[in-house]
């Protein structure tokens, strides 16, 4: 662990990534109060939404209506996903300090979620690319099953380094690495951040993991090691394929944000706070979330009765 | 990862740890089946059962009954867990391979579940293994709370070491550092890591996390990295701490054996009949187990279907 940072920023996604999948519409306000208490949690980022069609993702339907109303603090990113021109346009002209367009690395994967060929994908998000370069908004690309597709299985890594070379080439800003259905494992992870950063060095990567297979902390650790110092996380763990029934969902930012804190990493992120913003996630979507920390608490939580035999 | 082994062992303890703990009594029947189709499944050891009072645990009352009636494999030793001198005798009645005793490292905890002090304890289990090692059985050591306890917080790791020394010395075959309610955290990981294994070279050292807040197959890495190679596992995830209410339970073996497969790590361990018993477990126990792999499956498995968007 010779090479783990000091300081990592941790990039808060449940607005987007979380909400997206419940069956549950959370209302505008529940949207915006959650927003506004994640603005006051310490987090470098925070993906507000996603400019997508409504007839795709329902649930976040109110793109608009929730970033025009949530309080922003200077010291967070707002961020938005965005599959396209007309979602680019759409999030423009809410101020977004970001847009975070995305494609897959798989074509399979590509054509299932966005209908059209990957080069397809490329060729329209270099016009929003270079659009949004225009403006004042920050340009991140997210590439999804990078770690591995469900339908193709593994990606040859040199395809998925050809694609951040060719968005790299492009001038954005930030490029996150998505382990979108939980393939990741560390042996992997440790030669894709590796080579990732040797890429990468002048611009933001971020390693975006979910829990699928409950490996994402280890994932994290190894990318941590190898250099890598930017992770989106989703409080609560909330949130995944909607697609891949009972399979848990992103990496909960609370049980990251402790994991880190008790190995002398400091993320900036208040864990206190972040913890009762969480507490407030079973009402709101209306089942229980996959966080341990919310049930077992800091590892230094006082019990007064005595526990098992080992 | 440099030191990482190519093979380590993986010692199955759901039939001790992860039943004790079950409200629902399970037979003595589905017990032994369970444990016949574990003794199948590649682990290097078993633990059957706990050799303690039946007002302590009842769900383990039929201790014997289970010992005398499961089908042994040559291949797997078959251990159970001993608290004192009547439990050894109990246990090696039954002609055990291997008896388990138990103390905490934390006075507190050890007099919350032991009654007695850790030196009472140590007297008591000094007896214990003197009168086993004039038997054919192996005896084990395990160590509670060694990476924390509830109600003390962190045990000085000197004093932890101390009774590894102690124990070491009466030449016992191997000692177990116990995460009794998963507060292990990396870096600790890698400090008594390093130092367990320059202490103990020619015993069997042993790792035994818990799950309680989402870190044991992080900290399993770590382990490994710095040169265990035995662990203790739980089928399901199933077990944990009675008095830790919606705190998960024991490190879940599918979800660790197929990290370490995919890692390219050897645990003889066949991670499909793995989970053909792990299936079983809701059924048996009542309630859902927090097992990733029973719900995602194997990283390459197949869906056909898309999945979401990063």
């Amino acid at each position: 662990m010779s090479h783990t940072p000091r300081q990592v920023h941790i990039q808060e996604v449940s607005p987007r990534d979380g909400l997206q999948n419940e069956c549950r519409f959370v209302d505008t306000d529940a949207k915006v109060a959650m927003v506004d208490a994640l603005s006051e949690c310490g987090f470098s980022k925070i993906e507000v939404t996603s400019f997508t069609s409504p007839r795709a993702i329902p649930a976040l339907r109110d793109a608009e209506a929730v970033m025009h109303r949530i309080k922003r603090n200077p010291n967070v990113v707002y961020t938005a996903l965005v599959p396209n021109m007309r979602g680019a346009l759409r999030a423009m002209e809410c101020q977004i300090d970001e847009i975070n367009v995305v494609m897959s690395v798989s074509e399979s994967h590509n054509r299932a979620n966005l209908r059209m060929s990957r080069e397809e994908s490329f060729v329209q998000l270099r016009d929003v690319i270079s659009a949004v370069k225009s403006t004042t908004s920050r340009i991140n690309v997210s590439l999804s099953t990078v770690f591995g597709c469900p339908m193709e299985g593994d990606i040859e890594e040199d395809d998925v380094f050809a694609w951040v070379e060719k968005f790299h080439a492009l001038g954005v800003d930030g490029i996150t690495l998505c382990d979108t259905t939980g393939m990741a494992y560390p042996r992997q992870v440790g030669r894709i951040a590796t080579r990732a950063i040797a890429l990468t060095s002048e611009i933001d990567l971020t390693f975006h993991f979910h829990n699928t297979r409950g490996i994402a902390l280890a994932n994290t650790l190894v990318a941590l090691d190898a250099g890598v110092t930017r992770f989106d996380a989703c409080l609560g763990g909330i949130g995944g394929c909607p697609y891949a029934p009972g399979a848990t969902g992103n990496v909960c930012t609370e049980d990251l944000v402790h994991m880190l804190e008790v190995n002398g990493i400091d993320t900036g992120v208040d864990l206190a706070s972040v913890l009762n913003v969480s507490r407030r996630l079973p009402e709101m979507i209306g089942h229980d979330v996959p966080s341990h920390l919310l049930k077992a608490g800091h590892r230094l939580t006082k019990a007064t009765q005595a526990a098992t035999q080992d």
